[in-house]
């Protein structure tokens, strides 16, 4: 197994690559190619007592910055860690590419060098996040902003493809987003989409709205990419505000900040649960390919995670289930 | 001051709008007109001492549910509590109007009843939500979830005297939702929006992006009915659920126990804070009269809050100072 990790993608960047590209090497035994500034990268390898046989660098001159433009970018840059890194990938010199850096460069670029699936017109990225039953998946969080309803139907299919054979669900319930959950409710674009799910062999189990998210009634939430794009902003910034409102009003009673110091094993435990690190970033589906998109504030532990899911996409043979999936659904 | 609350129309109706009513009658000294079930809403009375000379009761002999069809159920149910209580606004016969039942029957019956301002074409749902910074409003949270780009211009400008004159900020930042903050990004709706916004004289501060709205990085947030409907009820799914992952945690450990025990007036004190209940419902901007929707979980002091708000809406002249804006901007 053969995993590229952009070097440069990450805030903090190249540590954390280095650092969870050494660990992943250690723990499953995976070859991991770190593509980025050899000079940077190397540096960073030495802290940990230099590279080793696992772990092969290859130099990239150019960096695509976190808010570049997408296409621009990938066509000016061609000697970036993005696009020399889907390289490797392009020319099976490895199995798949992990990127926490531009998220709309990753996209533009692995659909540009890989191209789509036969049957898949658009890209999806498919994010697990924690929720009071377990993990449910949200596609598409921003890889398409502006959808077509036969999109979101491949959306379906592929996060299918996605939690039976990653995630080990064996039938997972699929909700279309949307504001009721009557079928009578929302855009033109919702109601083609529902038609299309409800006239299909998949799971679907209808409309659902953004309470039922994070309650875990459903096992995929189909949305637009904008929508994805918000509801994934707006959760973290929910929790990290509440968070520092709890702060501020346990730090202005002494007895407060007492109960909150014993209290804090909890937060500890719940802390990890809602770890994203834990999950290891997201799945850019529909490439011909296997693409891994990590948070841009991702640690060593995220990284090593996404390098696992990366491998695990090629031995599970997600993309050949998605194919298969789309001439039987 | 007259209000007409509709009795009928949150999940715990008529027992809190009409204790809310009896409150906001002997705080505010305004008359209030319900408007519902006669035996109910005097059955309700009677708890309290029976109706007084501030509080008026309409017969209304049918109620629009939670779940009907909006247009339909307003043209069907002209005798319901939605109906003939905006029939009260349009004959003058009162000058606000408040509901915490169905919000697209609301929405379609008060645009069929009173119409729009002028210049105005579609209404928008305002909401004031608690932030890092104090209060943001979130415009529209499921008016209009298929909306031009020039209404959301419009949204703008009603939220500008919606936070001018109400909540007494005196140069509302507005910002609009979008999934990254360069002019290049968003779809061309959010594109042709941004274009008529900057040439606008409104304090624009240029696209914002789903994290930054509960750190309070602007007054005022754009975006469709349905991104508005998704991102509250994502937020309230997420506090919920976070709560009880936290009680969860607690329960499982003696210590923690105590410690959030003594944690607890924090906790308290936080709740009173993210209390939509203080807010007292959200403004039904653009159209021609005073309209407040009400969660439907409202609590009495919820419905007092609202008659509060919708009072302010007439004192403070509200739809004046849209119009003039409209003239200026």
């Amino acid at each position: 197994m053969r995993i590229v990790v952009d070097a440069m993608g990450s805030d903090n960047a190249p540590e954390v690559e280095v650092e969870g590209a050494l660990q992943a090497a250690q723990e499953y035994d995976h070859e991991v190619i770190l593509v980025g500034d050899e000079v940077a990268v190397k540096r960073e390898l030495d802290k940990h007592g230099g590279a080793n046989d696992k772990i092969t660098v290859v130099h990239a001159p150019e960096k695509i910055e976190m808010h570049e433009p997408a296409a621009l970018s990938v066509r000016r840059k061609r000697k970036s860690s993005i696009v020399l890194g889907l390289d490797l990938i392009k020319h099976d010199k490895a199995d798949s590419f992990i990127s926490a850096g531009n998220t709309g460069a990753v996209v533009c670029a692995a659909t540009l060098s890989l191209r789509m699936l036969p049957g898949i017109e658009r890209p999806g990225i498919a994010i697990a996040i924690p929720t009071m039953k377990g993990t449910t998946v949200i596609i598409d969080v921003g890889a398409n902003i502006d959808p077509k309803p036969i999109h979101m139907f491949q959306y379906a299919v592929m996060a299918d493809a996605y939690c039976r054979y990653i995630l080990h669900k064996p039938s997972p319930k699929i909700g279309l987003l949307n504001v009721g959950e009557e079928e009578s409710k929302g855009t033109e674009f919702i109601k083609e989409a529902h038609t299309l799910l409800s006239e299909s062999k998949l799971n679907f189990i209808g409309n659902i709205e953004g309470r039922d998210i994070y309650v875990g009634n459903a096992d995929i939430v189909l949305c637009d990419g904008f929508v994805g794009n918000v509801i994934l902003k707006v959760s973290e910034s929910v929790v990290d505000t509440l968070v520092k409102m709890i702060k501020n009003e346990i730090q202005s009673s002494v007895i407060a900040t007492i109960g909150a110091a014993l209290a804090g094993s909890a937060f500890a435990s719940l802390k990890k649960k809602m770890d994203y690190a834990e999950y290891g970033g997201a799945p850019l589906l529909g490439i011909d390919g296997r693409v891994i998109i990590s948070h841009g504030s991702s640690t060593a532990k995220a990284i090593k995670n996404a390098i696992r899911v990366a491998a695990e996409f090629k031995t599970q043979n997600v993309n050949r289930h998605i194919l298969e999936e789309l001439e039987t659904v």
